[in-house]
């Protein structure tokens, strides 16, 4: 097994990606796992300084040179015209043409998204690949939402076709049996929310998939559904809600801190236990989400991925490999298209 | 100036009521406001009782009998057809027919809005009559999300409207000179989102509200805007993770103190800070929210209402009447139809 890795993707590039890999090299060894093959995509003069500043033994790793480099704010379709000599797209192409096995990068996430489908192209019966993202819950395992990949035209089929995606990768990658997947909703009855909405609901409740109904804003995180399904617009703007309630959270015990000096020392005593909740909003365990719907395993982490992130998509890649998770999207799709 | 009080609304009534009359009347004579009659609406006999139990002195406050009551899991339109004789129905009867001048309650929204809406009349120009609500910000003041009432389908001139609403609503109501309005999307620029989005940018910048374009989910507390304009379905999922997301918190505190005994005494040293926070996302101080785009002053409390709160919501619906609320977004939806 071959699994590329772009060097140039997250905000702490190439240096995260390069300890991740040599993490995970350890990890493979420690597990007798000896036939997979990590394979840098980058700017190797940046890659072999980084290494040798970091005193990090990198002679035995393979890179694939790239000049040019995707940047966060890149758009993805300029990116598909005007960077194709880039780690991103050159990791891509080669996952395409089966040079490797799967591809991953901690990098913009709407060019992958974007590259990932024209390069691999979509599943039958896919009509737009899509990215979950993880929530934390109040159980022990997180939900999945999706799509927040940017389909805003909330079409019915859309909300069904991510259902049954969502389904597939929570029972292959969070291991869950018998995933709960619900609609996202302003109420619990059927006939609540938009038309499309009402229409996803009835073609749902004919699936195979294990719909649960409607669920509220408030249930996400108390974990009542494993999959919950949205468009992309409501997706992006909880996910982008949920990041800028912690900032809110952080800012306000921090003025609160400022604004005595009794308060000062409250804070300090009650800073570690706060700082315990506010990790259970990292992912860094889970190893990075999919690009589901395309034709092969392209994975995204987050922009500031550590190399232990790293590590652990590279872990995660392995996983959705060996599980041939595109393999299972498709099967579901036909499955589920035969009986919608 | 007559302000009628839905006695049976919130999850303490008719106790917080009345003990929330008292203080306002208190409030009213310190400020020598003496003519200013507040009148309960509800069960006569229940609120003599409650009112006995807990030694409140009532005997010079007019009520309004009501033999019926609107739970909170009331459909509204059945509340409608079937609860003519409530006290929310019939205190806004008497708001139609002039005999009170604002009616408030802490009771069910989704009556209040369809109710208020039915009885009192759509203001001309206004084509869904919505409800905002305030969400905590780093700033010194909340930020207006709108709509959150139940207008999910997403029509370009509905948020254009909302918008329009929103921003009476946070100059009257809120006291911002020049309220700075946004619309909710998943990116900065004009062509971002939905063809019904990018439709409403085109006619808000044309408007005369100070409409500064569009702005993230994680912008929302960041107080970059003063007026944040959403569908239904959106605002809905919104201020429900908002309170799903509190409930999160709570709950890894509480398992965290409990999962040693180390933990429950550093979390006995967080409780008070912690609380401190929390308590900036309580909004008894701003006292409830009109429904807003309706031929009156009608507001809607939420079901947890102190008597505290309830006193600030009649402070409120005094503000409301001397300020012409009404009056003002019918004002401005005239005068932005014409350069629309």
């Amino acid at each position: 097994m071959r699994i590329g890795i772009d060097a140039m993707g997250s905000d702490f590039s190439p240096h995260n990606e390069i300890e991740g890999i040599l993490l995970a090299n350890e990890s493979f060894s420690k597990d007798k796992y000896h036939d997979i093959e990590l394979i840098l995509y980058g700017d190797i003069d940046e890659i072999n300084n980084v290494a040798r500043k970091n005193h990090l033994e990198i002679s035995h790793i393979q890179c694939v040179h790239s000049p040019q480099k995707v940047e966060m704010d890149d758009d993805p379709t300029e990116v598909l015209k005007t960077k194709r000599e880039s780690s991103l797209f050159l990791g891509l192409q080669d996952l395409k043409e089966g040079k490797i096995d799967a591809f991953l990068s901690a990098g913009n996430t709407g060019a992958m998204l974007t590259c990932s489908s024209v390069l691999l192209g979509r599943i039958e019966g896919v009509s737009r690949p899509t990215i979950a993202t993880l929530i934390p819950s109040v159980g022990s395992r997180p939900v999945v939402l999706l799509d927040v990949g940017a389909t805003v035209d909330h079409k019915a089929r859309f909300l069904y076709e991510f259902a049954i995606m969502g389904n597939i990768y929570a029972k292959f990658a969070l291991n869950i049996e018998e995933p709960k997947v619900a609609l996202l909703n302003i109420g619990e009855e059927p006939i609540k929310g938009t038309d499309e909405l009402r229409e996803a609901y009835k073609m749902l409740e004919k699936s195979k998939v294990n719909f649960i109904g409607n669920i509220e804003g408030n249930e996400i995180m108390m974990g009542k559904a494993d999959v919950v399904v949205c468009d992309g617009y409501v997706g992006n703007v909880i996910l982008k809600f949920a990041e800028g309630f912690v900032s809110f959270f952080k800012s306000k015990l921090k003025a609160y801190g400022e604004s005595k000096i009794t308060n000062k020392l409250k804070l300090s005593m009650a800073l570690p236990t706060f700082k315990n909740i506010l990790k259970e909003l990292d992912y860094e365990e889970y190893g990075g989400v999919p690009v589901l719907g395309v034709k092969g395993i392209s994975i995204v982490g987050h922009g500031k991925s550590t190399p232990m992130a790293i590590k652990n998509m590279i872990t995660k890649a392995k996983e959705l490999v060996d599980n041939k998770l595109a393999n299972k999207i498709e099967e579901s799709i036909i499955l589920n298209t035969i009986n919608s």
